[in-house]
Order: structure tokens, then sequence, then C-alpha cells
């Protein structure tokens, strides 16, 4: 089982349950599971042309999913890729047909013309006005008359189903749907075959190649090409339209086969602009699973050179969510870039005392290099201690270009300095730290304040918490401890990273990714570092 | 190269570019590719709060099709699934904020974390009001304290967004935003791993499985089940969500990963409604790929208890084409089947020279049977001789039931028969033939007439042509031979049926699927069966 179904009889039933439950009431459906599968607008009132479309199912969201306000009133469904049988046509005909009368829309499978017309004629012996038009955009076998019918049979729903909305007669919805079927044309390409619910999956298409021409029921497309690029593949789309279709402006609708990304998808946008039928393209449809083939990983581009009126009724409003509406095509807008990613640099500024205590503080993590390292080993990848002397050779280094003597400006500066030269995550965090600290430092909280205020930020982006063996065990006993003076600060600190010996089930940072007996009498090394900070601190301050 | 894509370095920049046209102008993005990958609201002037989400790529839709009126005002992309730089973040929070202050929706990794974290602290250096929410949705891993940020991240854009567009304060929408992140459950599944573009696909979910609680980056899930049925998979993830989710209604909100088809994704729709939580599913947003993980074969439920403001904001109208609506879960609708589905039976008449007639023409057919499908085996399966003798036995039992003295009903009540009784395309042909041909009857035309407007009907939805090589080319030529008598029809029969003999290249009919020397040189089976039954027919006429 490779689908997200139950049994494979009941797939279409199943999901025409689920299409019907997502439409929040928009859709019913006709009595007579499992044979009759139609899927009707529950709002019809019969007083306007009715659209009736169908065929095989596995094209989702076609056509079940079109079915509503300005575009099909009944979609008739068959098993998948199977014609529907000549009764549930007809049952879903006379479901929906007035006096305005019905208008079938049929894609070029003989099983769909056949079923659809057999079941059109038992209409009429009603006294039903039916017309029948058929959809054969697939440009691929430009030698069979008898051309396929495929994505492009939306814009047959959208513009016949506009218009049929806006209370035109079947005469003229048929002539309209007619004239648009005499105007579009489609080509599809596929990286793989679909799979088929219950079959094994056809192997057809070799690694490196797609398939191009190909229809929507899984049958092998004209041609195997080598596969290069979006952009090589687009190219030999255009080529194919570009033989047919003229030069005039035209409306391009780029339909998902089912197993592309949406990244993908957009991709293809952007080559079928750079292609060279992009010049031609003033409106688009999509990109979206439109009429899909299953999960195949290809796509289709269907064209149309609208006129005025086709466009409008195109564009025009409508209450079906799978049609993803009609936008025109214009010229990109790139936005010039804030100010501001360039940090300004504070002037510098000498403050002698300033620059000798913060190289010392420096030369301590320089000094535990090895021993962090050593602690870092036991739970990580033993780089702390390089990491954060790293960081302290590239501060002093830096040291003279600094603001100095001002000390929210230091803050910022120090942040600036660490997250360029700091790597990993424990840089950002110690950014994060400084730059909450400067902020605060500028609201004229003073320095003990003002780092609380840098790690309680810390702690919210990092989500460390006490306990959690990282270095806010250390550093914020440190804190609270520089309330009374810097020895209880360091006793603090000191206390809080030897706990941390005894926390091996971290919840945090990377050790929450290690067994608890690895951790079991070792020192977190970030905390560690801060132990030794404030122990020189204190000295430095006795 | 198994992706739509161009060199992959470029897939994120193409895509965005792809994005940005499929807008129709309503998106934007700033300069700075390809390190400042965002894409902004064209409309935006900064008089509301700013919403600003982002993160790695390959999740699209998200974030950058959910930019829009009513939801984000700036996307931040970063590679495929690697957080965006800091920088990158940041040139997006300068480009929409305003006095009002912007919103940060984050989700819970730690690269995003960081990034967004540092890009915040350095919004705020330039005085702007910014702050950050972090969604931790996923309930996979109830034991981590660190929940990841999947698809529920939706209901945090379109809630938080729509109260944004409404005017609110940042504080109101900040809040806002926290009390839906508190609400919010996810869980996810999958049959397959996703593809990440030029890395080799990992195979790490043997056939039959399934993977239960994964990420959207790919990363392994919770656990691996027996994957059986949709029905099946439904039942483990409802198990997950109903002991998180406690009793009352809630909105769910149906993914697709990437790679499911349509049809599947309504399937889970209809299995979700039959599931444990089904009942207590008031709201629907979905099914749809709205926060893919590439390619992904799965899927996931995210469910949110709203308050009646939640469920407004999120019912409230956006502009965004990829958000599909809130839809409330009604009862369906199953609507009566119409009549007419078993034909009203003809009123049985008695006609001696009728019923003879009939059944000399009947004993036409059943007589060329081997000859028939003799003439089939050339260019088919062998078998029009015994379809047309086994249509022609059964109507001989049936006329005793028919209309035989009133010649339009007689006409519909063969047609009903042959639909019945005769398989495959010409069954449906006939029964066409036969139908029109009433339809003409019921309006006063004579026999012939009646039996031209018949052919014409049938040529029309089986699109043979003359020189087609098939019944036709017998058939029209009789036709119009019956103008003048029954023997000039005949000989028309005979000859159009000889001249198919050198018809090699078929137009139409399944004989246009064989090669040209395999027909060279015997006539087409339908096309003798005509000329017999008109060489009968001027005979007993003689």
């Amino acid at each position: 089982m490779t689908h997200f179904m139950n049994k494979k009889d009941d797939m279409v039933t199943d999901a025409i349950d689920g299409t019907i439950a997502a439409s929040g009431g928009a859709l019913s459906r006709l009595d007579g599971y499992p044979h009759i599968r139609v899927v009707v607008r529950s709002d019809w009132d019969k007083s306007k042309v009715a659209l009736v479309s169908g065929g095989g199912s596995g094209h989702e969201p076609a056509h079940a999913g079109f079915v509503g306000q300005g575009m099909l009133t009944a979609a008739v469904c068959g098993d998948i890729f199977a014609s529907p049988s000549v009764d549930a046509v007809l049952a879903g005909i006379l479901a929906v047909t007035g006096p305005a009368g019905c208008l079938l829309i049929v894609k070029n499978y003989t099983g769909d013309r056949l079923n659809f017309g057999l079941a059109a004629e038992r209409a009429r012996a009603f006294g039903h006005r039916v017309s029948m038009v058929v959809v054969d955009d697939d440009i691929a076998l430009p030698a069979l008359p008898q051309a396929r019918g495929v994505a492009g049979t939306l814009f047959v729903h959208k513009i016949a189903g506009a218009l049929a909305e806006q209370g035109a007669s079947l005469e003229d919805v048929t002539a309209a749907a007619d004239q648009v079927i005499g105007k579009i044309h489609s080509i599809g390409m596929s990286l793989d075959t679909c799979t088929v619910p219950g079959s094994p999956k056809e192997k057809r298409i070799p690694p490196g190649m797609a398939e191009l021409g190909l229809g929507i029921h899984g049958e092998a497309g004209v041609e195997q090409i080598p596969y290069e690029s979006a952009r090589q593949a687009m190219m030999a789309m255009a080529n194919k339209l570009q033989n047919v279709m003229g030069g005039a402006p035209c409306v391009a609708l780029l339909n998902n086969l089912g197993g592309v990304s949406v990244l993908e998808m957009s991709v293809l946008v952007a080559e079928l602009r750079r292609s060279a039928i992009g010049g031609q393209i003033s409106h688009l449809v999509g990109p979206g699973a439109l009429m899909t083939s299953l999960d195949m990983r290809g796509f289709s581009i269907s064209v149309l050179q609208a006129d005025p009126q086709e466009l409008a009724l195109l564009s025009a409003p409508s209450g079906v969510r799978a049609w993803p509406g009609v936008v025109e095509l214009v010229a990109d807008t790139v936005v010039v870039l804030p100010d501001g990613l360039s940090p300004i640099k504070a002037t510098p500024s000498a403050h002698e005392p300033t620059k000798a205590f913060l190289t010392r503080c420096c030369n301590v993590l320089i000094d535990a290099e090895g021993d962090l390292n050593a602690l870092d080993a036991k739970s990580g990848d033993g780089d702390t201690g390089s990491t954060l002397a790293g960081a302290a050779r590239a501060l002093i280094e830096a040291l003279d270009h600094m603001p100095l003597a001002d000390p929210t400006q230091l803050y910022r500066a120090i942040e600036q300095e660490l997250s360029q030269t700091m790597g990993g995550s424990s840089g950002v965090l110690l950014a994060i730290f400084f730059a909450a600290a400067g902020d605060a430092s500028s609201s004229g909280l003073p320095m003990r304040d003002a780092l609380v205020a840098g790690l309680q930020r810390m702690q919210e982006i990092g989500g460390a918490n006490l306990g959690d063996r990282t270095m806010v065990d250390a550093l914020r006993p440190a804190l609270d401890g520089m309330q009374v003076d810097m020895a209880t600060a360091a006793k603090a600190a000191r206390d809080g990273a030897d706990r941390t010996a005894a926390m091996t089930h971290a919840r945090a940072g990377r050790a929450s990714y290690i067994n608890a007996d690895q951790l079991e009498g070792h020192v977190d090394p970030g905390a560690e570092a801060v132990a030794r900070l404030f122990e020189h601190l204190a000295k430095e301050l006795a």
C-alpha cells in the first residue's frame, strides 16, 4: 500500500466525501453510490444553463473541485482513469438541467465522448435541451485528428461557467465554449510516471530523462528527451507551443500534474516567463494542481489567446476555491534595501582602564582554552575553549577601534564583533546578550541590571533555564550575587558551574542530545568559563 | 537531476521570482540577491503592525506565499531547510516596520530563533518596536521541552495577520499570537522521505511502513509503524492528538507535506471526519499544501481550539491566494436521484410485418457472423461478427416486448436494447444512432431523414468521417442512395464498403492504431455489415 486510501474500490467515493466535507456545504452529491458519483452545487436552482463535466477520476481537483458558482454545476466522476457510466452522466444531467438547458464539457477520450454522448441523447428524449462540446487541446500528437483533452479544459469550464452564471443562453454558452476550444493549445512533460492505486509503478522513464507530450492517464508521451534543467525543459515545451500559437498575447495556465513540489512549480513560473513564449504571456493562471494525473512529477502548459470578453469571463470572481484566478504578468518590483544593514560603526573612543580591564577578561578565556576544550570533549566536539579563546583574541585586536568611553555603544560594538567572529549558536547567543544589555544600558540601567536584561533576552531566545546545563547555570547566580558584592558573585558562579556536573538530563543546548552517563561528573564548559571569569573579576576587584 | 530547477544555488531565487511573477504585482522583493531573499507586500505603507516570518525554504507556499493583505507583511527566505542570515531578517524587519512596530513569527528551530532573535535586537537598536513569538506546535516529542514549529504556524499567521490588518497594537497582536501558540497541536506522518535537491534520496522508510511524528525538514520521525490504510493512519494520528487536545470543538488544518495527490488528500479529509476526533472538529482549513517538506508523501494535522474572536479572525477575508479559507463542517447533503434513470419501457405493441422485417434484418447479421469475424481479424480482435450477431439475437428475443407499432418509440427501444446487450464503443455508437433517429422521428421526420439525423449524431460523437474506414463509409452513401431507391442504396453501400479495402490510413476507430500494410486489401467489417444489410433490403423490396 503506497497510497493514502482504504480499499481501492472505495477510493473515489471516499475522496468525494472528503471533497464535499471540505466544501462547507457548498457541494452536495447525488444518492446512488457506488455507481453514481455525481457532485453538484448545493445552491443550484436550475434557473440558468447548467454545466456538466467529468470523466475518469485521478485528475483532482478536476472535476468535482471546480463545481461551484461561476464554473461547473455538476461533475460526474468515474473510476480512476475510467469514464463514468452513461447512467451516471444521465443522472448528473437530469439532476441539474432546467428549461435553460445543459452544456456537457467533455475531454476528447473515446469513453467519455460515447458515454456523455449517449447520456445526452437520453436526456434529450426527456425533452431537455442538451449540447456537448469536446475539448481537444493537446498538441503532443499533431498528426492525430483526435487530439486529447487535457488541462486546457479549465479555460472552458471558467469561461463558459462565468457566461452561464451571467444568464446567457445555451446557444451562446455553447458557442463561447466552442470558440475557446478552438484556441487552446496544451503540452505536458514529466520526469516520472504516475502511481496508479493498486497497481505496481511502471518504470518507463529512466533517470535523467523526461517524457514530453504526455496525456493525463499515465499513457506514454510522444518522446523521451534527456532532462537537464528547468530551463531546458521549458525551452522544449515553449518550442512546441510556439509552433502552433501565433504571435498574439495569450493567457498561460501552468498546471502541476500532481507530484511536483510547490517550490519547483514556482521555479517553472520563472522559467516560463524567461522562455521563448514568455514575452507573449500577458496573464497567468496558476501555478497549481488543477488537472492532475495522480502523483505525476510533471507539469503542463496551456495557452489561450483570449479576446477581451473571454479575458473578462476568465477574470470574473468565482465561488470555486480550486480555481486560482488570473493575474496579469507585470514587471517585477525590486525594492531598494533599507539602511542599517551595514551596522554604523560607533566612533572609536579611548579609555585605557576599560581597555585594560577587557583585555584581562579576554585573557582569562584565552588561558582557559585547553581546560574548556577538555570539558567539552565529554559532551560535545571539544571546541568550546577554542571558540571562546578565538573570540577573545579577536576582541582584543578590535579594542582600539571601539567606543571604549561609551558603555552603551561598547555593548553594541562587542555584539557586532562577536556575531562576526564567533561561530555557532553560542556566538549568536552572546551577541544577543550584549545587544540586549546595550539596549537596557541606553535606557539608563546600571551595568548589573543591563547584564540581567541581556541574560533575560538570551534565555528567551535560546530557551535555556536554570538546570539545563548551560552557561546560564553559572551566569544567573553570579548576576544575583553581584547585588551583594563581586566575591559573592564569584562564589555563586563557581557553585552554579559545579552543580552542572550533576545535571545529566539536559533540556536545552546540545547536551540535550547526549546520554546521561556521558555527562555525569563533568562540569558544563560554558558554565565553567563564566565561573572563571567571575573568579577573576572578584580577585581583580578585591 | 530529478527536480525542476536549474543550479541548486539559484533554486530559491528562481522560485521567489516565480512567486512574485504569479502574484500579479501584489508581491515585491528586496534588492540583495542572492543573500537577501525577502518578499514583501507591494501595497504596504507601514501604517499598521508588520508581521515578518520566514525560515528555511522548501516549505512553500510558506512563507512567501502567505505574504499579503491580512497575513504576513514580509517573508525572509533561507536556503532549503536552512535559516536565513541575521542580515536578511534584519533587512525584512527594517523594510516593513513603521511606528506601529513589528511582530516576528518564528518556528521553533534553533537557527531561526537565534537569527531572528539577533535581528530583532539590532532592529531595536534602531529604535524599532519589535516583538517575537516562537511557534512550537509539534506534539511528536512530548518529552522535549523544545517542541518544533510546524504547520500550525499558519494559524498564527492568519489570526495575528487579520488582527494587525484591523489596526490592533503590537502588544495586542503579540498577545493574540502567544495565546494561539499555546493552543495549537500538530502531528505529521509520511510514507516516504522527501527528496532534497542536489542530494541523493534517503531511503529511510521501508515500503509498507509509515513514519509518525516527523518534522518538516526531512528529519526522522519518532517512530515507524506498519502502514495499512488511510483509516488506520488517521487513527494513529487522531490518538496522538486526542491525548493533548481536550474535549472542546476545534479547527483542524489538514496539510499536504508536498507529494500527496489531491485525490488522496480528499480521502484523508473523509477519514479525519470519521476518526476519533472527527466529532470535535467544527471547522476545517484545507486540505492543501500549506507548510510542505518539499515533495514528501505525507500530511500533517494541526488543531486549534479557537475562541470566537480567533475564529472570526481566521475566517476574515484575506488577499492571500495560498490561504484556503476556513469552512464549517456541516452534515453532508445527499440529493435523491432524479427520475428517468430506469428508462421507461414503452408499452409493447404488436405489428407483425415490422417484427418479421426486423427479424430478417437481424438474421442477415447472424448469418454474416463468421465472415465479419474473419475480416475483423485482419485489423482487430476478430469479434465484430460475434458482437453484431449477439446483439441481433438479443434483439430478436426482445421484439415481442417492443412498441412495434410506434416507429419513434421503436427507435428508442432498440437504443435501450443495444446499449444493454452490445459491448464496446460500437454498441454505444449504435445506441446513439437509434436514439438520435428516435428524436428526429418524434419531430415528424420520415424514416430516411431520421436515420440521417442518427448518422449525423453518431459521427459527431464518434468522430468518424467518410474515408476513415468505418461503417460510415457504407452507411452514408447508402442513406444518400435511398433518396433514389433501395437498389441504388444497396449498390452505394457495397461500393462504399469495397472502397474501405484501400483505406490504409484510418483516422478514427481502432484501425487508426494499425499499420497500413495490415489493412490493405481488406474491407472494414462494419462497412461490410452495412453493405450486406442494404443488399438484403434491396432484394426484399425488389
